[in-house]
């Protein structure tokens, strides 16, 4: 007995979640004590938070005030905040407006914070340009909403970004451009005069330049110099989740950093999307934004060591080369050729017990395009397991070579 | 210094969130300890959730594991629980497949649910039926949807919507009837009867009833008997809130009970606007839905007490008239003519503190609709506070009245 009606004929045709796809991969690996399944598909925390914000989590939470609505923009500590934290990542602006609680949102995860961003600025039908390699949720986006995903197609070995191959894909209809640096999936982090020229390059099309930077704090240094600069309301939209830098996904908060003009009509949107933010986590994260500062450089540190480690016990695997790598993931050209990346992940798990994604999962889905050069990629992201895990990963890799030649060259039932 | 790009001109155009202007309106007036601010505004529980359930909320805060993703459905042991009480609320399937965990998905919130459903059901231009006066969430996002919304009118003193009348506006492009009960704004509860009646127009014309039910535990008895068929599947959408049952707005959960194909279609969506609910919530709510159960039936009949007290309280003031009330709201037909709503609420907050939404808000914004009906209304949410605060209420409508001859004919400044 199903459903009568019909839906949405462009969401039925729209791609499905791949998530739970890794997930059934990891399903069919039966680990032993000594010979566990390592999952480094979905980009999370390895560790908890620290205990110092777990227990203003539950204190906060057994605060009745906590339970009612709040502000739809999000609770005014939490903004003030991060306003302070931005300015103090990217420098002083010299002069008036620097970043205030009024340039910020807070949303309920990045996620929702890019799918109002992106129904605020295009219309059916418009362009969105968006680097491939992309991120899966940001292509899924764009199709739900029936806006036109323009891809960027971004070179091996470097995966870096051409502006004046974007400035080709420029038309009329184009309404942002989106960059997500440190990149998500290849680790890539865009250099800050990379950025520079997007900037340039969004102001004189006068399109929104989008920049996610989820993975922002797990790098050192200042990302970019763009907020420092008083024309930055006039292109940038900046996209921030909590969910990384402070380990609390399940929390789902995320952030949004842009004009006036967009939060406006962010706001009519976020009044139907979420009402308000959850509210126990803002106000832990009020002050964890100052107050895990220790914490979270020695999780930067700790994921850069990760980088290396990785980098190295894979190196030392015949045939597979870490090509990028930053911050949360690594983006790793497997040895199999023109095997398509899906059934070497699906393998990679069923045999191995290492759960990773496929390039194909970050490429587009239409023939004839690019798709080619990311079957040739998998996506580790490292930051879910310790370094001690970590080092088992090369044997696995090593072992996955080693059955290849004897499993059938076809795709099977594995993907 | 704003923003060189432009905005979506669907948005643009939209309407804004009408709650931030009540909020102004209620800072216009200056309260004493014996004349206090009367706040019936907004729909908000007017008492905490029961200690019990705070200290679970704050326990499964403590717990690292919350802190974590989780699957993009909800949480099991949730949706588990919730498929029990529908069951239990709505009578027992005789026969194969009554509501189960697998019917049911667990939403950061039910405007989310509301969101996702509308996306999943009609493309820009499809037509969505919403009865007058409507929960200008729900207008709100088909506009920025760019469904078409068609107003179907619910005459007072009832304002119950009418099959015949909804038979006649149904056309190759609707998608969806969305139908409120209890209702927002107006209190009306539908009879098991009318709803019958919808659920075969729906089945007929093959398009999905979509049933928001978010006060549905402030009634005594069955809402309706559609669960307790096996035909349901083909035409109900079912949508719920944790706000208001458990008083828990500011962890923002709510649920979507449907097909198997929507509920497909939905999941796409939800992983782009919410990866997953929030966590501990889920968890502590998990234990709530069986474990609260004589918490909530006290709450149900103190809001039965208060819309009596209510009643009686408005019936003594002359011109006054309390035309529909049930659960949450009641729905009032001020004494002031032709003046609009708006000029009504504005001046009933800034010189009475009594904060209440204009009928105005609830009504189509276009000229030569109904909207004349509904600015002779106010809604109260009589939910906000306790008997000894809502007894106060008479007094200060009286105090308008008497002021009101002295006052400008005209808007003014106040609305």
């Amino acid at each position: 007995m199903d459903a009568l009606y019909s839906c949405n004929p462009t969401i039925v045709s729209s791609a499905s979640p791949p998530i739970p796809l890794a997930a059934a991969w990891a399903r069919s690996f039966s680990p032993t004590p000594s010979r566990p399944l390592l999952n480094l598909a979905q980009g999370v925390p390895g560790a908890p938070p620290p205990q110092q914000l777990l227990d203003r989590l539950a204190h906060c939470t057994a605060d009745p005030e906590t339970t009612k609505y709040g502000a739809l923009e999000g609770d005014d500590p939490l903004r003030v905040a991060l306003a302070d934290d931005v300015v103090r990542t990217y420098g002083t602006l010299q002069g008036a407006h620097p970043v205030g609680k009024d340039d910020v949102v807070i949303t309920a995860g990045c996620n929702l914070a890019f799918y109002a961003t992106m129904l605020a600025l295009a219309q059916p039908g418009d362009q969105v340009i968006l680097p491939t390699p992309w991120y899966f949720n940001h292509a899924m986006t764009l199709e739900q909403l029936a806006i036109s995903l323009v891809p960027l197609p971004c070179p091996a070995p470097t995966f870096l970004p051409s502006p004046s191959r974007c400035a080709q894909l420029v038309t009329p209809r184009t309404r942002a451009i989106v960059l997500v640096s440190p990149n998500n999936p290849t680790g890539a982090i865009y250099p800050p005069e990379l950025l520079r020229e997007f900037a340039a390059l969004a102001r004189e099309n006068k399109v929104a330049l989008v920049l996610d930077e989820t993975y922002r704090d797990f790098v050192d240094g200042r990302p970019h110099g763009l907020f420092a600069e008083t024309a930055w309301r006039e292109y940038l939209v900046h996209l921030f989740s909590f969910s990384k830098s402070y380990a609390l996904p399940g929390h789902r908060l995320g952030a949004l950093v842009a004009s006036h003009s967009l939060l406006t009509q962010v706001s009519k949107l976020l009044d139907c999307l979420q009402i308000c933010p959850a509210r126990p986590a803002q106000r832990a994260l009020a002050w964890a934004v100052d107050g895990t500062r220790p914490w979270r450089e020695g999780t930067r540190r700790e994921l850069e060591a990760r980088q290396r480690v990785f980098r190295e016990g894979v190196e030392g695997v015949e045939g597979w080369e870490v090509v990028t790598g930053g911050a949360y993931f690594a983006y790793v050209k497997h040895p199999f050729g023109s095997s398509p990346s899906q059934l070497v992940a699906a393998r990679l798990a069923s045999l191995a017990g290492v759960v990773v994604l496929p390039g194909s999962f970050f490429s587009p889905r239409l023939p004839g395009d690019d798709a080619a050069q990311d079957d040739r990629y998998l996506r580790f992201s490292i930051a879910n397991v310790d370094e001690t895990t970590l080092r088992l990963v090369p044997d696995r890799l090593r072992q996955l070579s080693e059955l290849w030649p004897s499993l059938s060259p076809s795709l099977g039932d594995e993907a």
